[in-house]
């Protein structure tokens, strides 16, 4: 077995930033990006921000050619801008959209329109079954006051289980993405723990592009500077990782990552860096059993601090059903204190009316916005705590199995 | 490997239909389910419609000594009603709620509030790995013209693909729940075929209970008598389905219903029967490959079938996106016509006012409150297009991936 001949897979990932109407120079990028991967032939392109269906038939047409299988996931109001495409038949797909992703009355942010979630395709190569996942988890606006960390929590926490649940009859995993999470975050640390997951910058042999790996660069022409005054190189959020499991081995051979411009053009192809990974997958004569990724009393830490940041979003949430519950009873007394005073004008109780119609009406009119607004709020909120209660309990019931195991860290 | 022992495992399923403030004599059932099943010791237990955490609590109290491990899915406004209570350790939950699940604005129906959602629990009982599968999908209110079915098949098809993904290292798969399906249905026949799994019912050596396994009949003091009016035995839409994946057998040696009125009382457990099994399994000597419930020919008149029933969903769909953004434009224009008004008055080029205030201001308001519902149904509408396009889309595939692979059925 050990002579079985090493695979070599070729994966590109990109954040296109490609938002009708939004994103600048969209379609000459769009373009761009379909010139490259043509040009480059990669075996497996994981695509995200392709917000518009156009932009997706449009690179479709174009790569149909030299990749001609391709998936576009669908959700939310806008879409998930999740796409894939392969040199090798796609034979499943599953789209698992997370429970929680910002709120919809922030609509500067948007997350919320855009269903995140996570898009899983089911390709073979020579007989190995590969799981591929790519997603896109919620933005990260603030980092010194992060409202978005217990959701992005869960969307790691989710996005680790239904790899972990899906990936069983898989021989290799692979995840690309927009994380929107640094390499040393809670969120990356816990994914990489829980899954064993391994990230493919860290273990590259060669590597080339932008220091540090990072994917969102002063650089970029693109990228919005004050955002990055804190990190002169730039961040890394964007990630290619991957494990083997049954007897499989894989290996990251080289890690390149786009810098700026496009070769030969005045803009990049998005605010963000390009990943690209050269990847060795070898068949092993022994198979190694499925591990985690961190020692188990170092994951259990982990856990504890996700489950620590999830249990103060769930406070957060927990007050702000209670504030939206208040004021909506607070604007329905409003209406029943009117309805009351109208009936008593009705009937002639009152001998002069106390305000006038117009006011009377405006007055109305308002607690009735609020009631509404308000009663939406709660319902919103309420969902928002069942989600993290149910998060932060399963965290709780994997900590007790892991604390209830015999360490073997 | 033949003389392996076979194990036995009792198997209990019931909708307990208890919802707050509605159900009738809701607490008072949820004690005589709880003492029921205290008395019978069975190995497993699927509830659904367990909707107050606090009813849920009262029975993990009560069940303690002979459930000690059991899990409580929290999803949606109000939760998704599911729980399992279990002799043996939960290893693992994982929960997928059902991308379309009816209008927030059928407020009399109510569907879309709990959050429909599958559950999962894995559990291992003598070296034997179980994936064991608790939902609930949409009511049918109207079969003549039931609204619902769309998003009844979409969510068929996505605890069919769940399972699928979800399933592939376990030994034995059991799903039970409320599909609000009868046995012949597209969705009943559709998840069945694209799973493999086995209606408990049809394959019981011993049967027991209401004619048919009615799960819904007329003898039942709970249930409207005028909706079974068509069926005068009542109808069958709660399952315990089951397969066996890689060297297992299962058979299902007895099925029992109950039938109205608990043993010594004058009131049934809930309006919906409960479903028991009793399933043995045993290892076989040689391995089965894992293989699809139906013949792929006839696989592919039901995906077909399923197909067509979800374009026409996502017709109708788009006719109430259209109409109400439709709707958003009118009263858009309409306020923007109040505001020249308005503004033409306010700088004196109109000799008279057109209108008294009061009634501008009314229409003012309308105009606002018709915006606002208009937009937000235009995105929920948005949204549901995004999913039946996406089902529809990866049922195209299926078919695809069907017709091309060499008939074996």
């Amino acid at each position: 077995m050990q002579s079985d001949p090493t695979l070599r897979l070729r994966v590109f990932d990109l954040n296109c930033w490609a938002i009708r109407y939004l994103s600048k120079r969209r379609q000459e990028r769009v373009r761009l990006i379909g010139d490259m991967l043509h040009r480059e032939d990669f075996d497996l392109v994981l695509l995200q921000e392709v917000w518009s269906e156009q932009d997706y038939s449009d690179l479709k047409v174009k790569l149909g050619g030299c990749y001609p299988f391709s998936h576009y996931f669908r959700s939310g109001v806008i879409g998930s801008g999740l796409c894939v495409f392969s040199r090798f038949p796609i034979l499943d797909t599953l789209l698992y959209q997370y429970s929680l992703n910002g709120y919809p009355y922030m609509l500067q942010h948007g997350d919320w329109f855009c269903g995140k979630s996570v898009g899983l395709v089911i390709i073979k190569i020579s007989g190995i079954i590969f799981n591929v996942y790519v997603t896109h988890l919620h933005a990260e606006y603030c980092r010194e006051k992060d409202a978005y960390l217990p959701h992005r929590l869960v969307q790691a926490w989710e996005l680790a289980q239904f790899i972990r649940h899906t990936s069983k009859a898989a021989d290799v995993v692979l995840l690309g993405g927009d994380l929107n999470m640094h390499p040393e975050d809670v969120g990356i640390r816990l994914l990489r723990g829980w899954t064993g997951l391994q990230d493919a910058f860290a273990e590259a042999t060669h590597f080339e592009g932008c220091e540090d790996g990072c994917t969102l660069v002063p650089n970029n022409c693109f990228t919005d500077k004050s955002e990055l005054l804190p990190f002169p190189l730039g961040i890394r959020i964007d990630y290619i990782l991957y494990k083997a499991i049954s007897s499989f081995m894989v290996k990251c051979e080289e890690l390149k990552t786009t810098t700026g411009a496009a070769p030969g053009m005045d803009i990049p192809f998005s605010d963000h860096e390009a990943v690209m990974a050269t990847l060795h997958i070898q068949r092993q004569a022994q198979a190694t059993g499925t591990t985690l990724g961190t020692a188990e009393p170092m994951l259990a830490d982990v856990v504890t601090e996700a489950q620590t940041e999830v249990g103060m979003g769930l406070r957060a949430a927990q007050q702000q059903r209670y504030s939206s519950g208040r004021m909506a009873v607070l604007a329905l007394l409003l209406l029943l204190l009117q309805a009351t005073a109208a009936l008593g004008a009705l009937v002639g109780l009152d001998a002069g009316q106390p305000f006038p119609k117009l006011s009377f009406c405006l007055l109305g009119f308002l607690a009735i916005g609020i009631l509404v607004l308000a009663t939406g709020l709660h319902l919103f909120h309420t969902m928002e705590v069942k989600m993290l209660h149910g998060t932060e309990e399963q965290m709780r019931m994997v900590l007790r199995t892991l604390q209830e195991r015999p360490s073997d860290g």
